[in-house]
């Protein structure tokens, strides 16, 4: 994930604006329309297929999969009544989690956590329009996340189809929420991994691991801390499109998005600790590395000097020229010098406690 | 502990699903039932023996002690009339502190801090269903925190008799709390131990103590911080099932609360200042290995080479070939050069305040 | 950018004193007349020719670009009947953005920020006058921001002709704000040129620019940071200035100024662990510096010290006198246990990971 | 002062249980009544001997100094009227402060800093009780704080014998919170010195000692701190039982405490700043070490190569073999080479300012 | 500036204790009395002397420069009825920026910082009793910073004659508020020029120089923090003395203070900033010193080796006893030897950039 994901416009562009890069992939609209007692599920070649389901007295759920093509957010957009500025932040993606009420919709963006195939973390958007009888949702990327939901409404599972379309909305962001424990289980075990990496075996690959890792618990505390403000407003403020039976629901959503920042901040404390407990490790090793290196000079470097002094050439005749060198125990008797300055060492570096 | 250690259903999956893994171990459930003048204790086999002690006119307190199967949940649930969403909560423990008003019914979950038997911390979930007339509690864990009520119940002891179920409650909070004092006291002599290692004899595990001390306290701040709220909200919201007679003890209960957390945020602090201790002693031990290399090393480098020159092999006839090796006193000469020498650096490196 | 950028006057002169430093350069005053129908642009001499268009009942927009002369900010004062503490402001450029309400004006600060040649960020102060049927703008930089808006207007492009100059002032505002993206997204570039600079090849000069980029961060903060609280003021306290419709427009620069702050949060997290990064990356650096002189000198020395003994000139008679040196096989035997002592010390060393 | 200073009962005992370990010790009961015109000074045997001078129509101070035994605290509870959980709260020492309101009784709990002998912080717990007409205090500690208060009643100075018994509570409160300052005093030359110790010479013990220091800091801010919320209640929750003559007293006492807390967290800021100090000052040190090493080592070094050069023992009859050694500058030319080689390394270390 | 400047009397003393040490010096009470169209200035001998200005109905300023006598402020304080705790702070300099009420009077502490001869910052007690047509100044220190005004008031410059004493209060505040731009311009150089030596050549005083840095800038910080929140409260709190025509001139010395502050914050984030540069510094300086040492030390050491073979004495018979010795071209053969061990090592250590 790149630090900069935001979609924006030049500065200075009409608000409002949909602009989409390139073509239209992969887009899937589904439709489904239910009452306690029905159900209907098609996928859409047009927008405007929507239309006989409008003036039904069903709840009608439009599910839009993949990159947006402007047309089709400006055609729902028209036959919904949309507000073109929420129409645009459908389109540049990146958006901050937030819930706007515009007039009798309620827009709200929420951010996806997943895991990739490389291991990293990535955030999809969705973003949802809830009206009187009607929900529409936008999803741009691979996980199908609303699948589970679509499945209870399939088998009349549990009540979601004895309630409104506010308990369909807390049902999505019920499941875009959810989806951040799985993610946050895989960060607990890379983290613990990682922490025995750092205990063991720390390497330059280490540094840059934890150094990710920070990166990327940023990026998503960033992404996900704004959608506990979000849940909090639908259940605060006293939002008209939200029933009191759906309240102790959302309450149920605001205390999961609390506990999902609740690990998210563990876990970035936990990764400065490992930045610290790093350089400390490498401090540790430069000591061992020191010891060897000082240990195994400072116990030859004299040793060496003695054998130096043997080995100067000083002879004339003179009986102050190196008479050692003619003592009948000279040699053993330097080895037996030798060995004491060398057994004194180890003595030393023993009380020092240095191997 | 895990740093992730809640227990969470797929995303996408029914609010209110109860489902327990495994099977239902060591389950106990205890009934107390009791007036000022009467009092009857007994261990039930299945939850719907409470049937008759519903409608008395007495206080009924249900304990439910270790792993709960989903079955019983309900059926007690069912019985005593519990919101689904709570009673999740109850088999997905791990849960936050928190406490939530459901109609009628208050639904506290609280965390119990324990020390377990290798010396690490865990903290067990206290659930706790307040309704007019009855107190449910459920403990998934080995400490039988509640003893001392029950005893206090079963004895008359104090006033409990005497009140509400809303002091019961109270009573159990209260246990459920002060059982942090036993723990943060265990911590306060543990971290007074690694002071001690760390300023006298810091090894490698001692930074992978500081930094599982580190750890811990952040996982235990995070399972009782929040407990602070949930009793501040007993206080200060006016929940219809506490009686204004009961709010001085809970506010006593609040205090404790604060100064767990006051002393968890100390010991925080210690530790992080723990870790720059431990660094800095690194570099001091480094510092140590240093110094005895650079001493040795400089101090027989030069004369290493004293002794390098007159080994020199120079002989020929030149009167420039190395005159010295043939002065009467140049073997002396020699040495007393090297004295000087030896003199001069320990003269610089006691200056220096070496050694 | 320096750290003291603020303009002011010495401590105690008279409150609303204009005054500038040299000559005025480059003003150009522009002023833009507009209904939804019509549309009229000059370019001004003197301030005084705005006179005709104050009574019109048309929306005025007066632009000054440039380093503005005291003259033409008095003149400009007295004819809108602007505040003289506002004035001073719009003069000693450095400002913290603010708004604020001098009776039936409304008075704006904001930072726009650029990014110049040198790839050094400045910001450049924008003061805006709102009014009833005017809006004056105040610009000191090169970057012409407001183009677009100009052309917007010239092109009757989206609603902004349509609406009063409240929707004028959010589209400046917008504008302003606006700039900061690619800002950001220009820093999101350089921090992960950074980053991998840090990574694969740290310098001197990473140190010194990871600082640079920590103090461009801070003063971007400090610029941006308090334009959330402006934008925030204007939705929240009712300005009666600003339309009811234009609400929602501000809501989104609103959520704007706080991505952008998000992102410089973000940025100074990340800069903060680069520096720890770096620290780090250092003493790996002297580890390995460490370990080559390590292995090649306990390597040796042993070796030299052994050639050193054979290198004594003991002699003599005596059958203690190094008898070695006469073995047959004495020479190739020092060889066999130099290969040894080599050997051995290659295989700890490679057992510690060393090499 | 050790982390954990708290006493507390076992989990689940009943509320208000008053026990205290071993013997009452010390123990003084003061008891002063007064009018504007009248003064009583007496010491008690037994609390029961307050009772006449309960009735009476004057301010009664009963003061209680010493390791106080439960049967004392429940006497005076008992006579007073007394809430039994603040009762606990005097005995179990080690409380936060706070101010608790029981019906017509205000109970303040606050923490009285002193300077032991050995130089280190303690804090002694005050508990006050004020009622309609009489003030109760107990104190535990050597450091007789409230002698002054004493004194002024005695020889009527100041106002304090014509005001009620909030201001008598005021008074108190007043000489415990101002007792912090010369403890700060006492901090403020301690830091001074350990800063001239660490810039100047650092050692082995400084780091522990700013160790100390920085637990110390943070115990004293744990036990001060909620003294400024306590006085801040006093002051804004209207109290029944203070006076609104009384409150600018307050609000002096309230500066107090800011101006106390303030200091705290400098003295914390900079404690943090000196642990950062001192690590690079151990860096520095090494440094210095380092670069003694490096310059006599590599100075030398490559002069013992070529004096081992000559040391070689080619000879044989080939013209190739050393044939420096018979030149007849030959040992001269040695040294100029061994001069030359070590001028340039020293003007090489100059140019790098290692010496 | 030390880190305790608090005067304070005795813990115990009688509230509002008017207390001096020593000698009163270089006192000089200045009374300014004017009205629109009238203006006295005169210098007092006595407080006394504002006896016959005090009942016209005209603003009467009296100003005492000076460290002031008890006798002096009690006399004042009895002529205008000012409150003796408020008269306490004024001679017990060292105070926190305050506002209190005191009936129909306000009372308002400030402290102006300035930078001393030394280059080092100081802060001097400004004191301010604002009542109905009087206000009292008390400054202790050299720099008549209230100069300006009197300038304004003897030139009738701007509109200050033409307002009330709230005006007079407010321009006293705003000189008192603004000298702090000159000293954070102050700051701002030094912090620059600190970096420079940081990043270019930092030595042992620059350490010293960065923890005295922090050092001030806190303390100034807590002096200059809470007259944000003093000037706060003039214009939230509709104090009755202020009029509401003032209120636009206190919200602009409002935005001064948090631009002081803002200011404050950033120069304290660059200063821990600088610290970890130092670090990063002295670590780097290290690696140089080390990789001087290692190229030289590992390119030598195998090369003394070599020449310590051909320096033993293994002579004898046998034909294993150094053959090399007696080669033809043995010793150009050792130089080929070690110029190409030399010339591997140069190629090693240039592959790792190390020099």
């Amino acid at each position: 994930m790149s630090y900069f994901t935001k979609r924006y416009h030049p500065p200075g562009t009409s608000p409002g604006t949909l602009v989409t890069e390139g073509q239209e992939e992969d887009i899937r609209i589904q439709l489904l329309d239910y009452t306690p007692d029905e159900f209907q599920e098609l996928t859409l070649e047009h927008p405007s297929e929507c239309q006989p389901y409008l003036e039904r007295n069903s709840i009608t759920w439009v599910h839009v999969e993949g990159v947006v093509h402007a047309e089709t957010v400006r055609a729902l957009g028209q036959l919904f009544g949309l507000h073109p500025l929420a129409l645009e932040d459908v389109i540049n993606t990146g958006q901050r989690p937030k819930a706007d009420s515009y007039g009798e919709q309620l827009f709200v963006v929420m951010n996806l956590p997943t895991v990739n195939e490389q291991g990293r973390i990535e955030t999809e958007q969705v973003s949802l329009f809830l009206g009187e009888g009607f929900l529409i949702s936008f999803h741009r990327g691979d996980s199908r996340p609303f699948e589970p939901v679509v499945q209870r409404l399939r088998k009349h599972s549990g009540k979601i189809r004895e309630r409104k379309a506010d308990y369909l909305l807390y049902a999505l962001l019920d499941v875009t929420i959810d989806r951040g424990f799985p993610v946050l289980e895989f960060y607990s075990e890379y983290i613990e991994e990682l922490e025995d990496e750092l205990l063991e075996n720390p390497g330059k690959e280490t540094l840059s691991r934890i150094h990710q890792l920070k990166r990327e618990l940023l990026m998503l505390r960033r992404m996900l801390w704004p959608q506990r403000e979000v849940i909090n407003n639908l259940i605060r403020e006293e939002q008209p499109q939200i029933r009191a039976e759906t309240q102790p629901y959302l309450r149920d959503c605001y205390d999961h998005t609390i506990q999902i920042i609740d690990l998210i901040e563990v876990y970035r404390e936990m990764t400065s600790s490992m930045m610290d407990v790093y350089l400390s490790s490498v401090s540790n090793r430069m000591n061992e590395v020191m010891k060897v290196l000082t240990v195994i000079a400072t116990t030859f470097i004299p040793l060496t000097f003695i054998v130096g002094v043997y080995g100067m050439n000083f002879s004339g005749d003179s009986p102050w020229a190196m008479p050692e060198l003619n003592w009948y125990y000279g040699y053993p008797l330097v080895w037996l010098v030798m060995i004491l300055v060398t057994g004194g060492m180890i003595i030393y570096f023993k009380r020092r406690n240095w191997f």
